[in-house]
């Protein structure tokens, strides 16, 4: 069964049920358990660490579409990882799987608690609750991360960071513009060139229209149908049309059931969705179709007279989104270039952000109409598209200048040299791992990808002297050095200078190699 | 009943309870409710939401302590929130609450899952599972939020930050004394002058001798030793000293039991945590303890070596710190400022951070002896601190240009005018909200902390001129203009030039008033 909380077999009597255990698998250390029970160090499914590559690409991302939202004149705030589950509502996606999507748990006093899974819900909430202290339109950024109860998948993570902007308290389609001009800023700050992105520009009115033209009063209906919409980009109009009607079977054979509309009925929807399609006479009488159409050109007129043309922001009848509380414009950010599926064939990046009006989800908690509207970046996937595309920096960063531990009662005096370093800026460190091989010692300042080490043994001690080592340009040979009887011998790229001189010398060293840090 | 997941009325079939409703308490939007029940706007409680200032200070904070961990030679690594519960343990200080202090719920495969309470053990289970691939000793840092599930209180949140570092594979004191030097450096870099702040440091072991010592088997017993010195601070000697004993009345007349030492033993224990006791003998003969107090010498030895004075880090017998999994030398960063507590009386701020030896939790997943030490700072509540000491700049940035709506039916005009000034990296907006009344708009910049706006009336449009309105200049008039008629009669601190000059003039404005935005 998959639940999120409510799995507790409910025959056995809750005093025998060892929660306790459960929740403390093994004993405190204070116990000194004898023979501890060895745990399997794993991940639950769909969940990541990430290395420093991973973090510094994120941060460089995080401050790029920053500046963009900065210059736009929105302001930041954030909302805790938790809500109420009945604030955040349930608007994900996936119908099918009502109970699901969310991680939740009651509190002492019986009320459940959610992980977010998104950031606008969150929004909702604080705007209902700081209302009237807001300045309004109140215009709005937050990265964070939100997390989704889902089965995971390849590309599918339960835990994401998301970067939405938001203006909440304008009913303008000004503002949805904004926001699409927004995200084809954002994109190109990030590296993507005009061309290589999209954004698509969509009426939910429009299909609103729609359902109105075609009188579905089922919603079940009327989401099969928007599924078959959905998938235009894929299938094309001859499959949205199959799926729209009787239904389709793919290619390994497997028949998905359709709408069941009638054949002008289908022809009705595919002059609704596809480019350059006449308009079914039928749709130009729905009046909020007709609404959803001129919010549409309004926004087409506020971006080509702000100068984007239609390699960056268009008009697509086709696109859908999934959330259910968008209630007018929808967008979607979409990569164009072309990456390979998992069986090679090449397939657009597609969809890395999106978002749309939601007029209903402040006033929920208010009880009179609150307009607003937000773009979200999914950071976590155009991350991975950026990195595919080699538009990321992910060189490994050098590591720190490391003294070596020559002879081990002298630690006292590496570990001053280490701090001379620090305080003069320059990253350092100790070796703090056993010092008696020499070898080992230079290894590890290579795969930490040091500039250089110091050496100092007690001929050099009674000298006043100290080695330094340039591992870069030492770089190959350090790796076959085994023993401080072989280092004594080769002792490659390395010179000697007085103990005073440390801080100057490894400055020469990081200046010819021009090490700067992060 | 007080319980994270099991609070299931046992005697209720499954089928019966209403879990859909409780997770989805409004119904979806498409379905078009006709009267919504109208949601309370809050958040659970120990939970916060946190605006532009608290935000910029705690990026300003972060940055400066990732600054000193790099200079160190920590690279960063980030684990998610969640963990599988059995690899997190269960190590929080509240043994009174044994079932509690972690958020968890179970998976669709019925394992249990839990929010992290620290960013140690999540460290632990990475390390175990990557230890192959990682050098040697394993130096590593980590911002991020944890999640306590404790009864919220002033100061008490549920969700905080913490900014740790670690160094794993490495038993000397040497990778010890450096996490205090680290922790002192932070201090400073965060801008708390010396004799403001001291880290402490002690040792488990000291401990566990002052246990074998007294012959104490009974952990409950012990755990109200360790209890009683932890409260040297507050109570002094001869509070701990009754605690120890028989047990306590405290002002409101509220009786604390004791631990019940005989008169002989509460003197070991004062002689092993008051400074500058004598050393009782029998302390003197144990084993652990002696090894406690030479690991404290080496501690000592390498501070001094490296120029951190008394003023900076001092051993303290009488630190205990509150995880179980610490087993040798412990750390404290404690601010000493006064400030006042509830009733008004001058108390130290206390503990900002802290950390220790934690040898058996990465062993716990490895089936050896893998030494490790760490220090986690408080983020949360060191910015608490240095809030209210002054020591954040929590000035309020300023906000965009506005454009203002001056014709409605111009707004692409105005539209055009904000991308201008947004591609000369000038942070603008337009006026999003409802635009009939000038003063409205005005009065909207002026909340946003603007430093001018643009305005266009039909007059200008014909003469090709804008007006630019400086409103740092003009702050005091603006909160006075109510109607476009009398803004037309004051205009102050205003001025005319060409539509083609707006770039250059507001730059001028913004020169002339130093706004620079972060």
């Amino acid at each position: 069964m998959r639940g999120i909380t409510l799995v507790l077999p409910v025959a056995v009597p809750k005093a025998a049920f060892p929660v306790r255990h459960m929740l403390v698998p093994t004993p405190p250390m204070a116990e000194k358990p004898k023979k501890p029970q060895k745990l399997r160090a794993r991940l639950p499914r769909g969940l990541e660490d990430r290395g420093p590559a991973a973090i510094a690409a994120t941060r460089q991302m995080v401050e790029k579409i920053r500046e963009v939202y900065e210059r736009y004149g929105f302001e930041p705030v954030e909302t805790p990882a938790m809500e109420f589950t009945d604030a955040l509502g349930k608007f994900l996606p996936d119908q099918d799987r009502p109970n699901e999507g969310v991680f939740s748990f009651q509190d002492d006093d019986e009320q459940w608690i959610s992980l977010r899974y998104d950031l606008t819900a969150p929004l909702a909430r604080y705007v209902a609750e700081n209302f009237d202290a807001l300045p309004k339109p109140y215009r709005s950024y937050r990265a964070g991360y939100v997390y989704r109860n889902e089965k995971p998948g390849p590309g599918r993570f339960r835990q994401f960071m998301q970067f939405d902007a938001d203006t909440v308290g304008s009913a303008s389609p000004a503002a949805d513009a904004e926001m699409c001009m927004m995200a084809a800023d954002t994109m190109e700050a990030l590296g993507i060139p005009r061309g290589s992105y999209l954004v698509k520009v969509n009426n939910r009115k429009v299909l609103d229209g729609v359902r109105d033209a075609l009188g579905i009063a089922d919603d079940g209906q009327w989401l099969t149908v928007m599924r078959a919409i959905d998938k235009l980009d894929r299938l094309g109009i001859f499959g949205v049309q199959q799926l729209l009607g009787d239904g389709r079977k793919d290619e390994s054979g497997d028949f998905t059931k359709g709408a069941g509309l009638k054949a002008e009925d289908i022809a009705l929807v595919v002059s609704a969705i596809e480019q350059g399609a006449q308009i079914d006479a039928r749709l130009r009488d729905s009046k909020i179709g007709q609404e959803g159409r001129d919010e549409l050109d309004a926004i087409s007129n506020l971006v080509s007279a702000s100068g984007y043309g239609p390699d960056q922001i268009v008009i697509d009848p086709s696109v859908v989104r999934g959330l259910e509380y968008y209630t007018g414009p929808v967008y979607e950010a979409e990569l164009t270039l072309e990456t390979k599926d998992e069986k090679g064939r090449p397939v657009r990046f597609g969809s890395v952000g999106g978002g749309g009006r939601y007029d209903g989800l402040v006033s929920r908690f208010r009880g009179e109409p609150v307009p607003a509207t937000g773009f979200s970046i999914g950071v976590s996937r155009l991350q991975a598209a950026l990195t595919m595309l080699g538009k990321l920096d992910t060189r490994p960063d050098f590591g720190p200048v490391v003294v070596t531990v020559f002879d081990r009662d002298r630690v006292a005096d590496y570990q001053k040299m280490v701090a001379q370093l620090r305080n003069a800026n320059i990253r350092a460190e100790l070796y703090l791992g056993n010092p008696k091989n020499m070898g080992n010692q230079l290894k590890y300042a290579d795969r930490r990808n040091s500039p250089c080490v110091i050496i100092q043994g007690s001929d050099e001690k009674a000298r006043g002297e100290i080695q330094i080592k340039d591992l870069i340009e030492g770089a190959k040979a350090a790796a076959a050095i085994a023993s401080n009887q072989e280092w004594r011998e080769t002792r490659p790229a390395q010179f000697s200078c007085g103990e005073d001189e440390i801080v100057a010398k490894v400055r020469e060293v990081l200046a010819r190699h021009d090490v700067k840090w992060g």
